[in-house]
């Protein structure tokens, strides 16, 4: 599927490659791509969303303190004079800088596909690259408790209906999780390395987590078990919600109180818009990034265990104050489009080559010989086609040999024969895609040469209602 | 139209803006330049073109000592370890690293739209930035001669009729030129020097560009005069073949009949195609970079003179032997997306706020003190409309203010009003769009509650029929 590197040397010695960690698309990987982004896209102008763009580098200082350790994987560009640069790590910081740079705006749906950029060390075959798409979409500002939640999670259930992928919504509470680390005994310092361990329980069996809390993290044993005992709970929304409220041991936790009236809330919209037998309340689910601050969620294909979460994501409603300005709330996703691109890649056809691509017509003429090849009455067709928004294709020689035009119509649902006899009497002949070489054959329908955007149109029309 | 930065310093001590020669791009601006890269894919689509996505950086080796002394504007990644990388420049030289690397692909139609980097000193006001789109189009291969070079042409005249904006294309013929100058004197290695004097025609007098040449260039002033005889001729393609054949001076030299040759297929190609019209022979047209090697044309809007050309390119067959391997003959073309863009942005309406944007629903209430705003309704309803691929919106507030949900509505092309005496009486009202503020008393019309979808997706498709 990835364009294969060959790493020759050019005449000049430069190495011919991409750099490490990053890649060509082309054809038939690229149209499939853009074909996940119009989808996604789609969905978001439907609830108002609207298109950002920033540039691929941001200052340096807008970058910095804003992921940890992970700083050490930010690309800078080389001090050329003037200001220091850096590429954008994610589509999150500089969504917050230009919040901040546009206080005037009160309420937004932002929605950004782009690439972002980390010098880690890349692991191709898993899918992990340097430069990689991010699409992200998040509805900042101050509204009433839990609507703009809802709509999030209605909008991730119509992505995935649009794509015919079935999938779970896993959700938790960030105000929960720590009501129950809590109440199990966790101290407050401890809550977030706690929260950490538990978010590897998809991947780890319950003994490896616990055993990393308590070696590692230093939590007693007993404690240990009682988190294992909260958070190997899920089930529905109205289950979990009724099992946290009949619950005695957590009934003066306040964290959890304001939390499940959160999702108590939550369910009645998310009833109202259809979307609650998509949900599941998971409260294993942690989610690794320190600045969610209410109700996350991450999103599970039912189909392939393998891919993991193909769209993840959570209210932070701290994260945009760091530049000084006044707190904007706000909740958003981040579809994940590599492996959405992998679960698609799967079901499509398998294609000879990422660059075969389709056309509706090939203009292909037999009279070489005798006609000179018919190369102006071929453009004519083929531009009278384009005009009509028709994808045509003839080949590009004066006289070309026939056994090559057979082998390019293969790749047209139809094909326009130009041939002597038929010239003369101002027809062409008309047939659909060649089965095999036998068809060669049948040389298709006569129709009159004034006629062909119309037998065209009305041949493409019944292709594509007719079922493969 | 830019969106405007305001350079606050953030908590942090950041500058908040974008780096110079930078903007973000937001909304309407966003969505038209969409618009636009859409409808030239699709044309080029039409054509058999394949999509070609290369990383933002290269290896440094790959860009350099392709772009003489324009190469200290190519921003540079820091030396983190590894690889040296630098940011593409333009799009001709990462498509040429791909010919190279894939020396099994004998012919193609790439395009790439993407955006392109150079360190240069930006100048906002007339549209110049550091960051900046390209989109260009080649078809590489060996091809009878002119079938690619009347292809892109017709290419051109497709995609600015789908933008309606009428235009001329500049043809001219590197072989012709060179031919011309040879002619008039000119020794072999002050042609290139002559042909960037003559470059500036579209925007210096005669008298100045010959000054350039006679003074700056050494040129004696006879053979000047010569040159500008010959350059200052423009006509049809017909006009000036005839001219050139006709002129006795002219008969012994070579590259001249080769190129007028050139020129005499092309004509017959344009002319199957029905684009002969839309060129003009302007022998004045030099087109600034080296690597030109026959057919050239750029594209000049009929309605505006200050715009410049807005599509340029040509034949350039040494290009990609570059890089070590087998010369590709290649004939391109590269939209300019910022002056198209610049032309559409002044015939769309004028907006107050690049964030405007438009719905087709508006869901409100007026009955929030009884009834409780009617949240769950109203999120019913849109839940409907989005179903339906209906683009739909409704107050994010429990119970939302009245007046705040009429200015809202006034993006919508429909409203959707929920009034408490009407939903006991399943009915709700359907009104178009507020166009005053005393519009207020007209409630619309009353519709059974169940046929939301049913009676707006009649009043969408008859709005989209009626003249604004």
């Amino acid at each position: 599927m990835a364009t294969q590197d060959n790493p020759a040397q050019s005449r000049s010695g430069a190495q011919l490659k991409t750099p490490k960690g990053t890649r060509d698309w082309v054809g038939q990987d690229l149209l499939l791509r853009d074909y996940i982004f119009q989808t996604i896209t789609d969905v978001l102008k439907r609830h108002g969303g609207i298109p950002l763009d920033t540039p691929v580098f941001e200052l340096r200082d807008i970058l910095s303190e804003k992921y940890g350790e992970d700083s050490r994987l930010i690309y800078n560009l080389e001090d050329q004079g003037g200001e220091l640069c850096s590429l954008r790590y994610d589509l999150t910081v500089p969504f917050a800088r230009w919040l901040a740079m546009h206080s005037n705006v009160k309420q937004i749906k932002r929605y950004q596909i782009a690439k972002v950029y980390r010098h880690d060390q890349p692991a191709i075959a898993r899918g992990r690259y340097r430069e990689f798409y991010q699409c992200d979409f998040d509805i900042a500002g101050i509204y009433d408790p839990m609507i703009p939640d809802a709509e999030i999670l209605c909008i991730i259930s119509e992505v995935f209906e649009a794509f015919n992928l079935d999938m779970t919504i896993k959700l938790n509470h960030r105000r929960i999780l720590d009501g129950l680390f809590t109440a199990a005994g966790v101290p407050e310092d401890k809550i977030r390395p706690v929260s950490s361990s538990v978010d590897k329980l998809d991947k780890l069996p319950w003994a490896e987590v616990k055993q990393e809390m308590v070696e590692t993290k230093s939590i007693p044993d007993d404690v240990a078990d009682r988190i294992g005992k909260y958070v190997m709970r899920n089930g529905s929304l109205r289950e979990m919600i009724d099992t946290l409220r009949a619950d005695e041991s957590l009934s003066d936790q306040k964290d959890i109180k304001v939390g499940v009236d959160d999702m108590e809330l939550l369910l009645s919209y998310l009833e109202a818009m259809g979307v609650a037998d998509k949900v599941s309340f998971d409260l294993s689910l942690a989610r690794g990034l320190d600045y969610y601050s209410g109700l996350i969620f991450e999103v599970i294909p039912k189909a392939s265990t393998q891919v993991g979460s193909i769209a993840a994501g959570g209210r932070y409603d701290g994260l945009v104050s760091m530049y000084g300005k006044q707190p904007v709330p706000c909740v958003g996703i981040s579809f994940g489009v590599d492996r959405i691109f992998t679960l698609l890649a799967a079901q499509r056809k398998k294609s000879t080559s990422e660059l075969e691509h389709e056309t509706d017509v090939f203009i292909m003429t037999f009279g070489s010989k005798e006609s000179g090849g018919y190369i102006l009455e071929r453009m004519k067709i083929a531009r009278e086609l384009w005009a009509a928004g028709i994808r045509a294709e003839f080949s590009a020689k004066v006289k070309p040999r026939v056994q090559a035009q057979f082998n390019a119509s293969s790749r047209a649902r139809l094909t326009v024969i130009l041939g002597q006899e038929e010239m003369e009497n101002g027809q062409v002949r008309l047939r659909s895609a060649l089965e095999s070489d036998k068809d060669q054959k049948d040389r298709g329908e006569l129709i009159p040469r004034e006629k062909v955007v119309e037998e065209v149109q009305k041949q493409l029309s019944a292709l594509s209602v007719t079922p493969e």
